[in-house]
């Protein structure tokens, strides 16, 4: 892991729409609002981000897949296909990636269907409720990881 | 809503094989045969329709998130994806958009798993097992539900 | 099937308080209002359509019992019944002819309890959540039944 | 128990329609032919016979709590009561009768929805799936037991 | 609401077999003792109160219908309705009057068939295993709703 | 099917300790009492009645396996196998026999394991319930079908 | 029970908290109103009342096991503990005392977690849904009893 | 069927990944391997077999589509959505083809959400937990299916 | 494992049967030519087959506690045995022998209480839905198995 | 119970291998070893004890029907049967023995399927997890037990 | 682990009223008795006993978190809480100490809240049903498994 | 909320175990590590803090209760009873302050009995499986709180 530490911010369907789908739900941010300041955080923190959104189970498995040799570590929020897609988390835990699952709003308050995550079988921890500020704590969580493997502390 | 309302009419996974695909639950009409007949219906009723169709989940998502701005009410038949994609209901809650759902065949007397519909919880009414009939029926209640609202009757 | 196809409409228990009860779920139209315009779409479908409604489940079994002599399709919105009736299930099935189910709302989004209908089990197909026109739409769909039947297509 | 011990045999929702109703289920004989049977065998057993008929699950009930004062034993096919009404098997229960349950079928092997009984719940035993020749073992089986009352075998 | 408040009592299916039907469970006073404690003290909280049973769940769904115009509150014991009859629930939810719910035994140490209350849905409170005496307690609590009402108390 | 029908009574395990096991349940009619019986009534009934009875639910397979070719109909109370072997039911389905079930109690009123029975899947009917005389009534109802099938009669 | 019969009234965990905590809920009186109310209530009916409040579970526990000795019977609201306690549950069937339950709201129409009461299976009856009156109306069911029973009525 | 049967191998989400993840569980074989030896073991049975991969379930359900007029049957993994894609399910009934389902693992030991399979109930059979043998014993199953067809053995 | 593999194919309840029972389920071929068979196919890849039956499932226990220490390999269609016997699991795991378990149909297809297999929980891999074909395919997946553990291949 | 009572000590399938299986389970004492133990311990306690091992399940329900009469008390270690077995569980409670269930490992804390024992609902007492030396500790409960009865404390 | 192992006997709620408790199920000993007997069969057995009781599961659960660095082994009956406290549970399993488990009646024929035991999850063992002689058991299991750790016998 | 904002800091039972208590899963910080940065990163974030730890679901109830009016917001980490104290939860809900919930460990990955929190439906977000990094993300999701309400931006 030479120079920064590189992460993936993954969003996964709908989450296109923020700033536009059920405001009451999931704020006025935008994700490219989004976007900026996990880049912007990220910088601050050390680490090279980038950011991907698809509405296609299969593209984002496929990101996840290629994440694995080009990436050191995942953020996603995986939107709608957290609680249906199986594929993502076979793609998550392929991937030997340390992962923080984000959600914009509290899904253990939410319909009964959103309150299992496959994603969350696969990750290190989650982060739910906190609106866009998910992703800045998440992006600290793997910064710390990062540090603390750096270091060799376990 | 200027002019004649939009309708989008969209249909899911293997509905391209109407008229091929077990007949004896489908019957014989096919794909082209339902939406020369929604656009002439949609005619006579003075709406705009346009139909799709595809075995894309993301694409869609897709189509229902453009649907926003560019329609005025939403026909769909998700097929499968009707008892297995959050994504799809997301993105029809997400429209605002007065969406019919409808099944060729009646739903509720086939196998278990498709009793749950993700569709029907953001969907205003259901039309199912009144075979291609059903689209007509679901253009003629949103061109309805528009000739009450633009006459402001509730 | 002589002269004009016979429609008998039944509505359930309940629904002699169409227009009082809870009219933000159920709306202003009163059942003689419904009976009404069943009648004149009826007629200018060429259906001879008669209307009943009662409360009690056994007055409605006996209604279907004889309905099986006396005409060529049924429309039932079996109200409270449709969830908890096995009789009317059984009289239905009994009756060999054709059954379109009607519910005012949509019953897929409202308490866990009205998501089971006995009623679906013994019907052709269902229209619900949108309102009075409902019953219109399962008109229609009979007439067209008995026209396809009589111009001898499946 | 003076003379002859009296036995109402109650018939419940749409067993009026045998011999009418999906005869591959059902058969062909009619209730007329069951009641005639049933008197006479009772005849035959030393019994006195009363067949009733209602598709009304309140006048079911207060059969059934006369009963409690005029007759000695009951046989009971209530059809899709049978596994609805727990108001026939609280009058059953207070009527303090030996209580014989009959199906025409086996319902163990039809829908979920038909393999609870509440009025086994209320009954000496049951007989299934031997047609209308299970209503003339239940008459038997009630003689039996008054017999052995009589001769104060337990 | 002139005058003294009127109070429907409403008794559902076998609870006219009271005081005969299994008194260890339900106690030895019967219906009419009940009415008659409830006119008394009725009379003495200032209410007019009019008792009724019915073992036919229509019609009890008739006279909950009524009740909406002609009476100011409502005391039941729906019986075995209770646990089975969404019909009757959704009449007293169409009411609109105060409902207050009695049983005689304690639902919640019976039969897990008789834990679930359709009527609970529908009322204000409960009131069980206190014997007839819950009956009266059940006037109190409305006589106190409209006095509250009266004296513009929340 | 020349000269007497044939007819294996078949008791499974502990029925062998009838009479001695719990009598308060099952009565003190032994298991000989019950063969001895079975004969006697067979031979009015004009069938060939053998009774055999194991603890091992392999032998009862093996004796049902036999019987497809040397037997003409199948009486069987399985006791505690009718609860939980599939290898009994999926014996009785290959034997294309008719197949009366019997039990002494009234299983449907017992703990909830004794409820689901695998023989009644693979059996005509059921008699439960009405202690030994059970036997009797199944013999009956075979000798009938047998007549009818003699007689042509469906 | 000598002089006045003794009763117990329990409060669980943040009815300390009533009148502040979710108003619309639980309404405005305070717990000290209630304690106040059943004083003087209890005085009028001839019972010498004490009140208790604790947030700890093994401390409500402590005070059921003391009331056995000391009390002639118990009103209890457990809170949040009616739903979670079985210590508590097993207390009060210890204590050998009447135990009436107690509600502020109707726990049946509220989440699926308050259906279920630990605290009625050992409990005479329930009151709920009629706020603060309903330990008025508790204490005046014990008095009717202590009543009885010094008559000696069943 | 002239010449060769043609047999396509499609391969679900992530089996692309093969021998790169989580080779404990999956071994080291990639999908390379695996296809080359289809290749070579088909040619040997004198089947025409292509080979596919995508982590698309809309490619998927295409593929299976269009194989209905240019294929003689398919093996297939579907991975993840084996347990997941109704849409699969449906397309390979449409197909009229003999499906055989293959995993590299037993996913009847796995975890609970591997134990259903979507695609089991529209294929002949399943061969599971043998490795990459299994693609070869699912082409001599269709092979021999073939052989007997061709032969006019049932 | 000197000279030839040792495997032990175990065939359960009712299998002695094939052939003959349900023949549109199972074929016609009986157990005499699949064991024929796979004593046939067990020599061309080099295993030294041995074959049993039995209704019994202790027999079946002790054979599979003996080929412990006498096999090398088993294939084993415990029929019925299947979904009801952990004791057949519990001996599998005790003799730490690889287990290949067959399934003439394909019991993801058939009735709910056979889509659990206890066998699975100890076996390898399973073949299902081949027909007799799935015992070669077994033995051929078992050769190989001894082959690579011969050549030190994992 | 003249002279030493009489206790047998019953185990299931596959103990036999007790020592072979799975010894990280189990641990490596044999069963000969164990009875040895019992045979020792029963004699220091005045128990007249005798051992019996088999694998089937009508073998063990026939011992226990025996044991009614030879026996004056039970210890069982049912194996897999434990869990399995109703007709163990009927021989059991027809036995009218007292019995002491062993397991050798802590049946709560391993496969779900393992944690129901049919036993249980039969046996006065059960000790797990404790090793062969759970056998001893059986002995012990019933010798305590026989000699309470003898001095005549309850 | 010098000179006598030292091992806690804890005691949960409701314990303190043994004897006094519904003595048909528990007995008429009472703790005390227990205590003392505890104290003079450890002594036997050479290990230092201490014995606790508490109502509070906040003050068990402190008592076991000293007894992490205090005590040698763990005998709990945690009475109520065995089946709702979580908290004990993760004590117990932070504690890293032997665990024997025991209830003074059998918890597998009682209620079905009482079947599950957290604490069982984190114990070596479980002894029920045998009353008060259970803690004696738990007590000769702890000596013997000190004994054998000490003798280096695993 | 004059000044700067206090936010207490509450830990349930066992956390005092922290860093001694099964270090593989939670880690070697011990709870006042996890103060004294609570602390330290809450200055730094102008908050206030206070910490506080109980093993005792009461005293906690009672601190929630006083935070309400002496507090701005809260951080809790519930322990076990985040998964079974409804006490808890409705002691948040009154307390009207924003709760941020923290887990150490991913709770979505662990036992079934964990995945369900009481506490998460009295929350805004929850973070979890981040270690003790995740009580200074809440601590700075608060601070983010408060400062968006100071600016008046929602």
């Amino acid at each position: 892991m030479a120079d920064s530490p590189r992460v993936l911010v993954l969003n996964g369907p709908n989450l296109n729409m923020l700033g536009k789908r059920e405001p009451e739900v999931y704020g006025h941010t935008t994700l490219a609002d989004v976007d900026a300041r996990c880049a912007s955080v990220g910088e601050s923190l050390g680490l090279a981000v980038t950011c991907r959104q698809s509405n296609h189970e299969g593209e984002l498995v496929g990101w996840i897949q290629e994440a694995r040799e080009q990436q050191d570590g995942l953020v996603i929020n995986a939107g709608a296909y957290t609680h249906t897609s199986l594929a993502l988390h076979d793609a998550l835990r392929a991937s030997d990636l340390p992962v923080v699952e984000v959600h914009l709003s509290n899904i253990h308050r939410r319909e009964d269907f959103r309150r299992h995550s496959y994603v969350a079988l696969a990750a290190v921890g989650m982060i739910c409720g906190l609106g866009p500020l998910g992703y800045e704590l998440a992006l600290q969580a793997l910064a710390e990881r990062f540090r603390s493997a750096a270091a060799g502390t376990p």
